[in-house]
């Protein structure tokens, strides 16, 4: 060691830095909790909303349905715009704690998605998902990834409610279930896929496909589909 | 699903989106597959720049050792500028990618602060660090918490180096080095640690002190020091 | 250190301490083998239960496995009383003890909810729980944790028993079951499961019921059934 | 199933109960809350009284550094207290929690049992720990098992202080650790200990004695002890 000259001054710019680091890790502590008492109640809107959706299944009326789980969307838009508020107060950071809302977004996804498809029939695009929100892409928004791992999941929920729909007399939603599968599944094999859990999400896509595939021939070698089988679709008013 | 109104442009739409998502996921891929490659070379200079500071173990010349670890710093400055200006490409996305040279962060700290304490006798300052590196903390700089696990890694080579300097017949070191090691350590305690793993880190400083007080004792207790107990330093030179 | 005063009096006051921690620890380690001993035997009674109520799976009368199953309810709840005799020698530690006994009460709620359930197609309450096993609820009663997760292992019983009510004809049940499993899904929505154990068995109860839907799914699309499709239950009385 | 009666009724005591279920969990939810908002304040406090400690191994006066980490006994004190008023709502429920604050006990019991050895070269006994913390053991106080670990604890924290005392030239000091922590392993051997963790602990108290007995005898074969060496105590009063 090379003569250190004032000691005692570097043991004091030392202590210096440590208080600047605390109060840091104070700061940044606290930003975390903010956003993760916010990730939790997305966590529960979530869940509520999950519920709301889940009476699908049980040949409820499906605008009856829709009409709660759309009671989520606000919750869910509000508890957002918390969140890029509370981003807003470290600007370059969002990644640094994009850990702790990822997984409440990925489900609010399948969900926003699941909803939007029995609304309509279609995908529900990334950029109808932050509008829902109220969020502004230039600035944050559910992240690509995220939003793809969403779709996946709303995909597994695909085969469950073609089952439910059969059962209930409803020949027609298999066809119709597999086209939107089909080109989904499509849309995703363009992608070059090497985040290694959406990899995995998309594999198991492939098994939701071929449910509804065993389903949609059950129903056509007995003879239960009187229409046609092009795969045109021709409307999609739903019962 | 209420009618979809043009289902064919609903599907050429959702092509549309995954065609945007697939050149979005080329792009950071590539961009990733760019910082992996800065950071396999930092991890090689990092290797270089250790075996030459390990030379200090065995009684080289410090300044020799000094002069030669020396050289790295200026491959590794450049890799770190080389990297913020990748970074510069995705601005706000910093923390997307940091776990992808964040550990060569941490061990390239440890590395200087070493070579700076046998130079100094002083800890090597996070902005020393930054200067070193001629980052710009404003716009990219090694984080805080990468640099307080840089510091407990070089908190871990101080026993060995106490024993071998003991070894050659430096009595003197393990007083200086139990002194270093218990203001830092005392720093360290003002911190309240949430991350894992820094805070995991951080415990096995407490072994690093242990292990340079039972030095230190041994030399006490063999009368092997000449000067007086005071913990006040005077003068840190080194052999 | 101060000075001690009278070190051979304090020495004598510590062995005195050990000495009442003997004991103690002596009589908490005898009530707990006693306990442990008592735990030993419900597990037993559970397996021989369990063993009876197996045969509702391979087209028994159901009457005749109920007759024999219901015998080790006499057993279970002379055990409980007993394991309630012992705990009101320590008064206020139930908790303290309550993980030596919890995994067999778990269990033998989803054996008293499956026969239950047999008998009457309607959820075994908690409170009926504690009727059947002659407890006092203000004394002492099942966890309502482990009521809750004893149900959930119930449910994972009832896709095996559809497939083979199926199997031997009984096309209806599979609509029953499904109403049930249903109602006690959306029960359990209701709850913020906080605890992971639990949470964990529930998130299974979603399977038993995809389940069910596929087997009711099968009946259906082979027109086995002959009722209408409400779900207005008409009457539950079961072969 | 016999005949069910009334279903619908049936249904709505199912959904009445679950309604009880989900106060119940909110309330017992909102409980543990409190009491682990209660345990990291002990967390902190404990931390801070640590590193007050920890000054001692640098040779600072024994008065001073008791004196600050006394500050911190007012705290867990107070904290203590809160806990206890908590506990007070759920009669009979302490040791359903109990998880949530014995590692913080456990700490706390090492911390006051070092300070009262600095003290008054005696073991700070079960009843003392309670009076200082304003706890009536009747109603809760530290859990022996807790007290017992925590003294566990204190014991690895000796042989590092024998070390630092000999280091700054107290040569008496191995002597009456030695002693000290003789009596305490034989006290602790009348126990027939069935926790496992405890018994562990104490396992480790053997290495800690082994320790000190070589600094003892490091001391002794160097002649760098004046006194006699009788295990009779004649004062303790510390440099």
């Amino acid at each position: 060691m090379a003569d250190g000259g004032a000691p005692a001054s570097s043991s004091s710019l030392v202590e210096k830095q440590f208080e600047d680091f605390r109060l840091h890790l104070e700061e940044s502590g606290s930003l975390r909790e903010r956003i993760r008492a916010v990730a939790a109640e997305m966590e529960s809107a979530n869940r509520i909303m999950h519920s709301s959706l889940l009476l699908v299944h049980q040949s409820r009326s499906v605008p009856e349905v829709l009409e709660k789980a759309k009671g989520q969307i606000v919750v869910l838009k509000e508890l957002f715009n918390r969140l890029a508020e509370i981003l807003r107060e470290c600007p370059g950071q969002h990644y640094r704690y994009h850990g702790d809302w990822k997984s409440e977004t990925q489900t609010m996804i399948s969900l926003l998605a699941f909803l939007h498809w029995l609304e309509t029939g279609n995908l529900l695009m990334h950029h109808e998902a932050e509008e829902k929100l109220g969020l502004d892409a230039s600035e944050f928004g559910p992240d690509i990834e995220d939003y793809l791992i969403g779709v996946c999941f709303m995909s597994n929920e695909l085969p469950r409610y073609v089952v439910n729909q059969v059962t209930t007399g409803n020949y027609d939603c298999p066809r119709k279930v597999l086209k939107f599968l089909t080109d989904l599944h499509a849309a995703f094999r363009m992608l070059n896929l090497r985040n290694d859990f959406l990899r995995k999400k998309f594999d198991g896509m492939k098994y939701d496909l071929r449910r509804v595939e065993e389903v949609y021939y059950d129903v056509k070698i007995r003879g239960l589909t009187t229409n046609d089988d092009s795969t045109e679709d021709q409307g999609t008013t739903q019962a």
